[in-house]
Order: C-alpha cells, then structure tokens, then sequence
C-alpha cells in the first residue's frame, strides 16, 4: 500500500525552500506523490507556543554557525546553488499562504508553489506586499485577478486557519514537516528518513 | 587519510547514551576509531547560554512528544531495548565526568564508560551520589580508591573543566556532537553524516 505523503509547508521558512528543491528526486525514486499542505508557520507557532530557530537559538553561542554550516552542508549535497538570503526576513506570508490554499487542487498549483518559493529563497523579494505579490504572479502567468480575489475571500481564509489547526491537531509544532500516513517527521534532516519510511511502507504491501 | 573522530559527551544526556550504543558498528563498519572526549554539559551550556531541549521545549505543545517519538523510533531501528527512563534525572555528572577524565588513556576506560553509561540509563541509578558511585565501580571491578582520589586532584578538575572549553572553543554548544576533524556534527541524528563524511575523508586519501 502506497502511504499518502504530506509537506506541511510556509514559504517563510528556509527550511521548507530546501526541502522543495529535492522533493523531486526523493519522489522520483520513491515513486510516491507528495501533497503540498499550505499552513501558516506563525499560526502553529502561537498554537503550540514555539519559535523560529533563528529566535530560540539568536543567543546561543556557536549555534547560529553551526546551523549555517548546516545549511551549506544541504546545498553542496544536494546541488542546490539559488539559495539567497532574504533582506525581508521574517515576510509575513499570510498572503501568499491564502493564495496557496486557493491554488490546491488547480492544474496551476505546482507553478504557484514554485514562483513563490523562488520568489522568497531566491530572488529575495518582499513578498509580503501586494505589488510585489502581483509582479510576480503575473511574471509565472498565473491568473492574477482570479488569486487576489481568492485570497480576500473568507472561505479560502478560513481554509488556512482550519489547514493550520487540523496540522497541530495531527501533532506538529513548525515547518518544514510531514505526515508520512500518520507518522510525524520534522525538519530537513528526516528526508532520508522519510523515505526509508515510504520504502518500508511498499514493502510491506 | 583517516579522519581523527571525536564524541564529546556527558554520561548526563540520554542521546549521548543513545550514540554510545550505535558507536561499535559505526567503527565495525567504517574501520575507524571513535576517541571519547569528556565534557560537562552544564558547563557547555553556561558558557554558551543554551538549555537541555527537554527545558527548552517542556511548554512547546506537541514537540516533547515528537521526540518521544524520535527516541522511539532510533531504539527501533537499532535495536536498543535497555534504556530505561532515570528517576533522578537531571543528574550532577560532575563527579563522573572528572573520573572520565582521568580514565582517558587507560586501560579500563572502555569498561568505566560502559559501567557509566549503563548505570546512568539502562539501571537508572543516582549516579550523583558517591557511594552509589563506589558501588557501581566496585561491581565493573574498576580501581576505586585510585579513581576517588583522582577525582578529587585539582589536575583532575582542570582537566575537565579545559576539556569543556576547548569543545567549546572550537564549535560545540551540547552532547552527544562530534568532530571529524575540525566538523562539528550535532546530535544523534548526523551519525549517517558521519559516517559519510569519514568514508569521503577516506576516499580521498
């Protein structure tokens, strides 16, 4: 039995940048699916009381260096050469998350997802302004009128909000996570874990 | 070129427990040997202003039981099945970690690590305490008398307290880490990392 796979993903975190970039090859040699769960990394943080790293950790000594080298270490594995630091950061995303919930199902979702991630990650644009937000959907010709729309609506608003509730209910706490069936795995350290998880999961089919 | 291969550790933290029990395959498979360095957590962490993740978490919702679950699934795969929770956690290891120091280069030192590690997660005993100590070292048929007088020697004190700060002179902000080389590598999580990163040292040489 194939295991439903979920990337519980804010394109605020760095993290869940990283994991998008090599979702492909895990998925490519898993041959499973993976679905993309818009949900609001500052909402989860309220509801279970926790924080970024880069907060929890700002005065720790040695530890903001060595997640750094972390992050190189990720890039230099996987081939991943766009990753830019954004002057923006921390952006609020609720925008750009509303839009994602929107776009679920959408034949343009994928492009959505991509445009915005790379917007954030690596081009560094502010993409908690609205201008921006346009320029940038109309740049991946996605439907501009239709999303802005969208993410004025109450019922795709409330979709964040019940996305980011039904993902602390399941039992997160940040980003980037996932839900392998109903098994937890948190941060991008787990990948190969994840996949020896869906692995494991076929075999026993 | 073989790496020189460290584990900076306190017989305090259950994943540095955890490590010391994955440690003799890790060598079996890589033909390198891993050099035990004794550190004092608490004095890692004052001097790096950091906290045990069990205080930085306890009001996080949902994260104490993903690692929970984390431990869970390590046991699993590595087929540990005597750890026990210790009631007296957390525990002073000062005086245990002085007699490590003065273990180093020994012939016993293996045996004193393991009666420590053992006593401190697999019997749950409170190994703060001295004459708990001297019954643990007495059934490892260890030297007592020459190990409670060593840990008394101001050299033996120094000799930790120097061993800490050069972890963490050079990177270290906790337990279980390594270095293979100058890399520092944090948490038990990294020991696949590791064992890369040894191989790819050997590779090139």
């Amino acid at each position: 039995m194939t295991p439903r796979v979920e990337f519980h993903y804010d394109f605020g975190s760095p993290n869940a940048y990283l994991c998008h970039r090599v979702l492909p090859a895990l998925m490519a040699r898993t041959g499973v699916d993976i679905h993309y769960v818009p949900i609001l990394l500052g909402g989860v943080f309220k509801a279970t009381n926790n924080r970024s790293p880069m907060e929890q950790f700002a005065d720790v000594k040695n530890k903001p260096e060595y997640q750094a080298k972390e992050t190189q270490r990720f890039l230099l594995k996987h081939g991943i050469t766009e990753l830019q630091r954004n002057p923006f950061f921390p952006v609020n995303t609720i925008t750009l998350m509303r839009g994602a919930i929107y776009a679920q199902g959408k034949e343009w979702e994928a492009d959505y997802i991509e445009a915005m991630f790379k917007a954030m990650w690596e081009r560094g644009l502010n993409m908690a302004d609205p201008e921006q937000i346009g320029t940038v959907l109309a740049e991946a010709q996605l439907p501009i009128s239709e999303i802005v729309a969208a993410v004025a609506d109450p019922e795709v608003k409330q979709g964040l909000i019940d996305s980011t509730a039904n993902s602390v209910a399941r039992g997160n706490f940040g980003s980037p996570s996932f839900f392998v069936d109903d098994e937890l795995f948190f941060g991008k350290d787990k990948l190969r874990d994840i996949e020896e998880e869906i692995l494991a999961g076929r075999t026993l089919s």
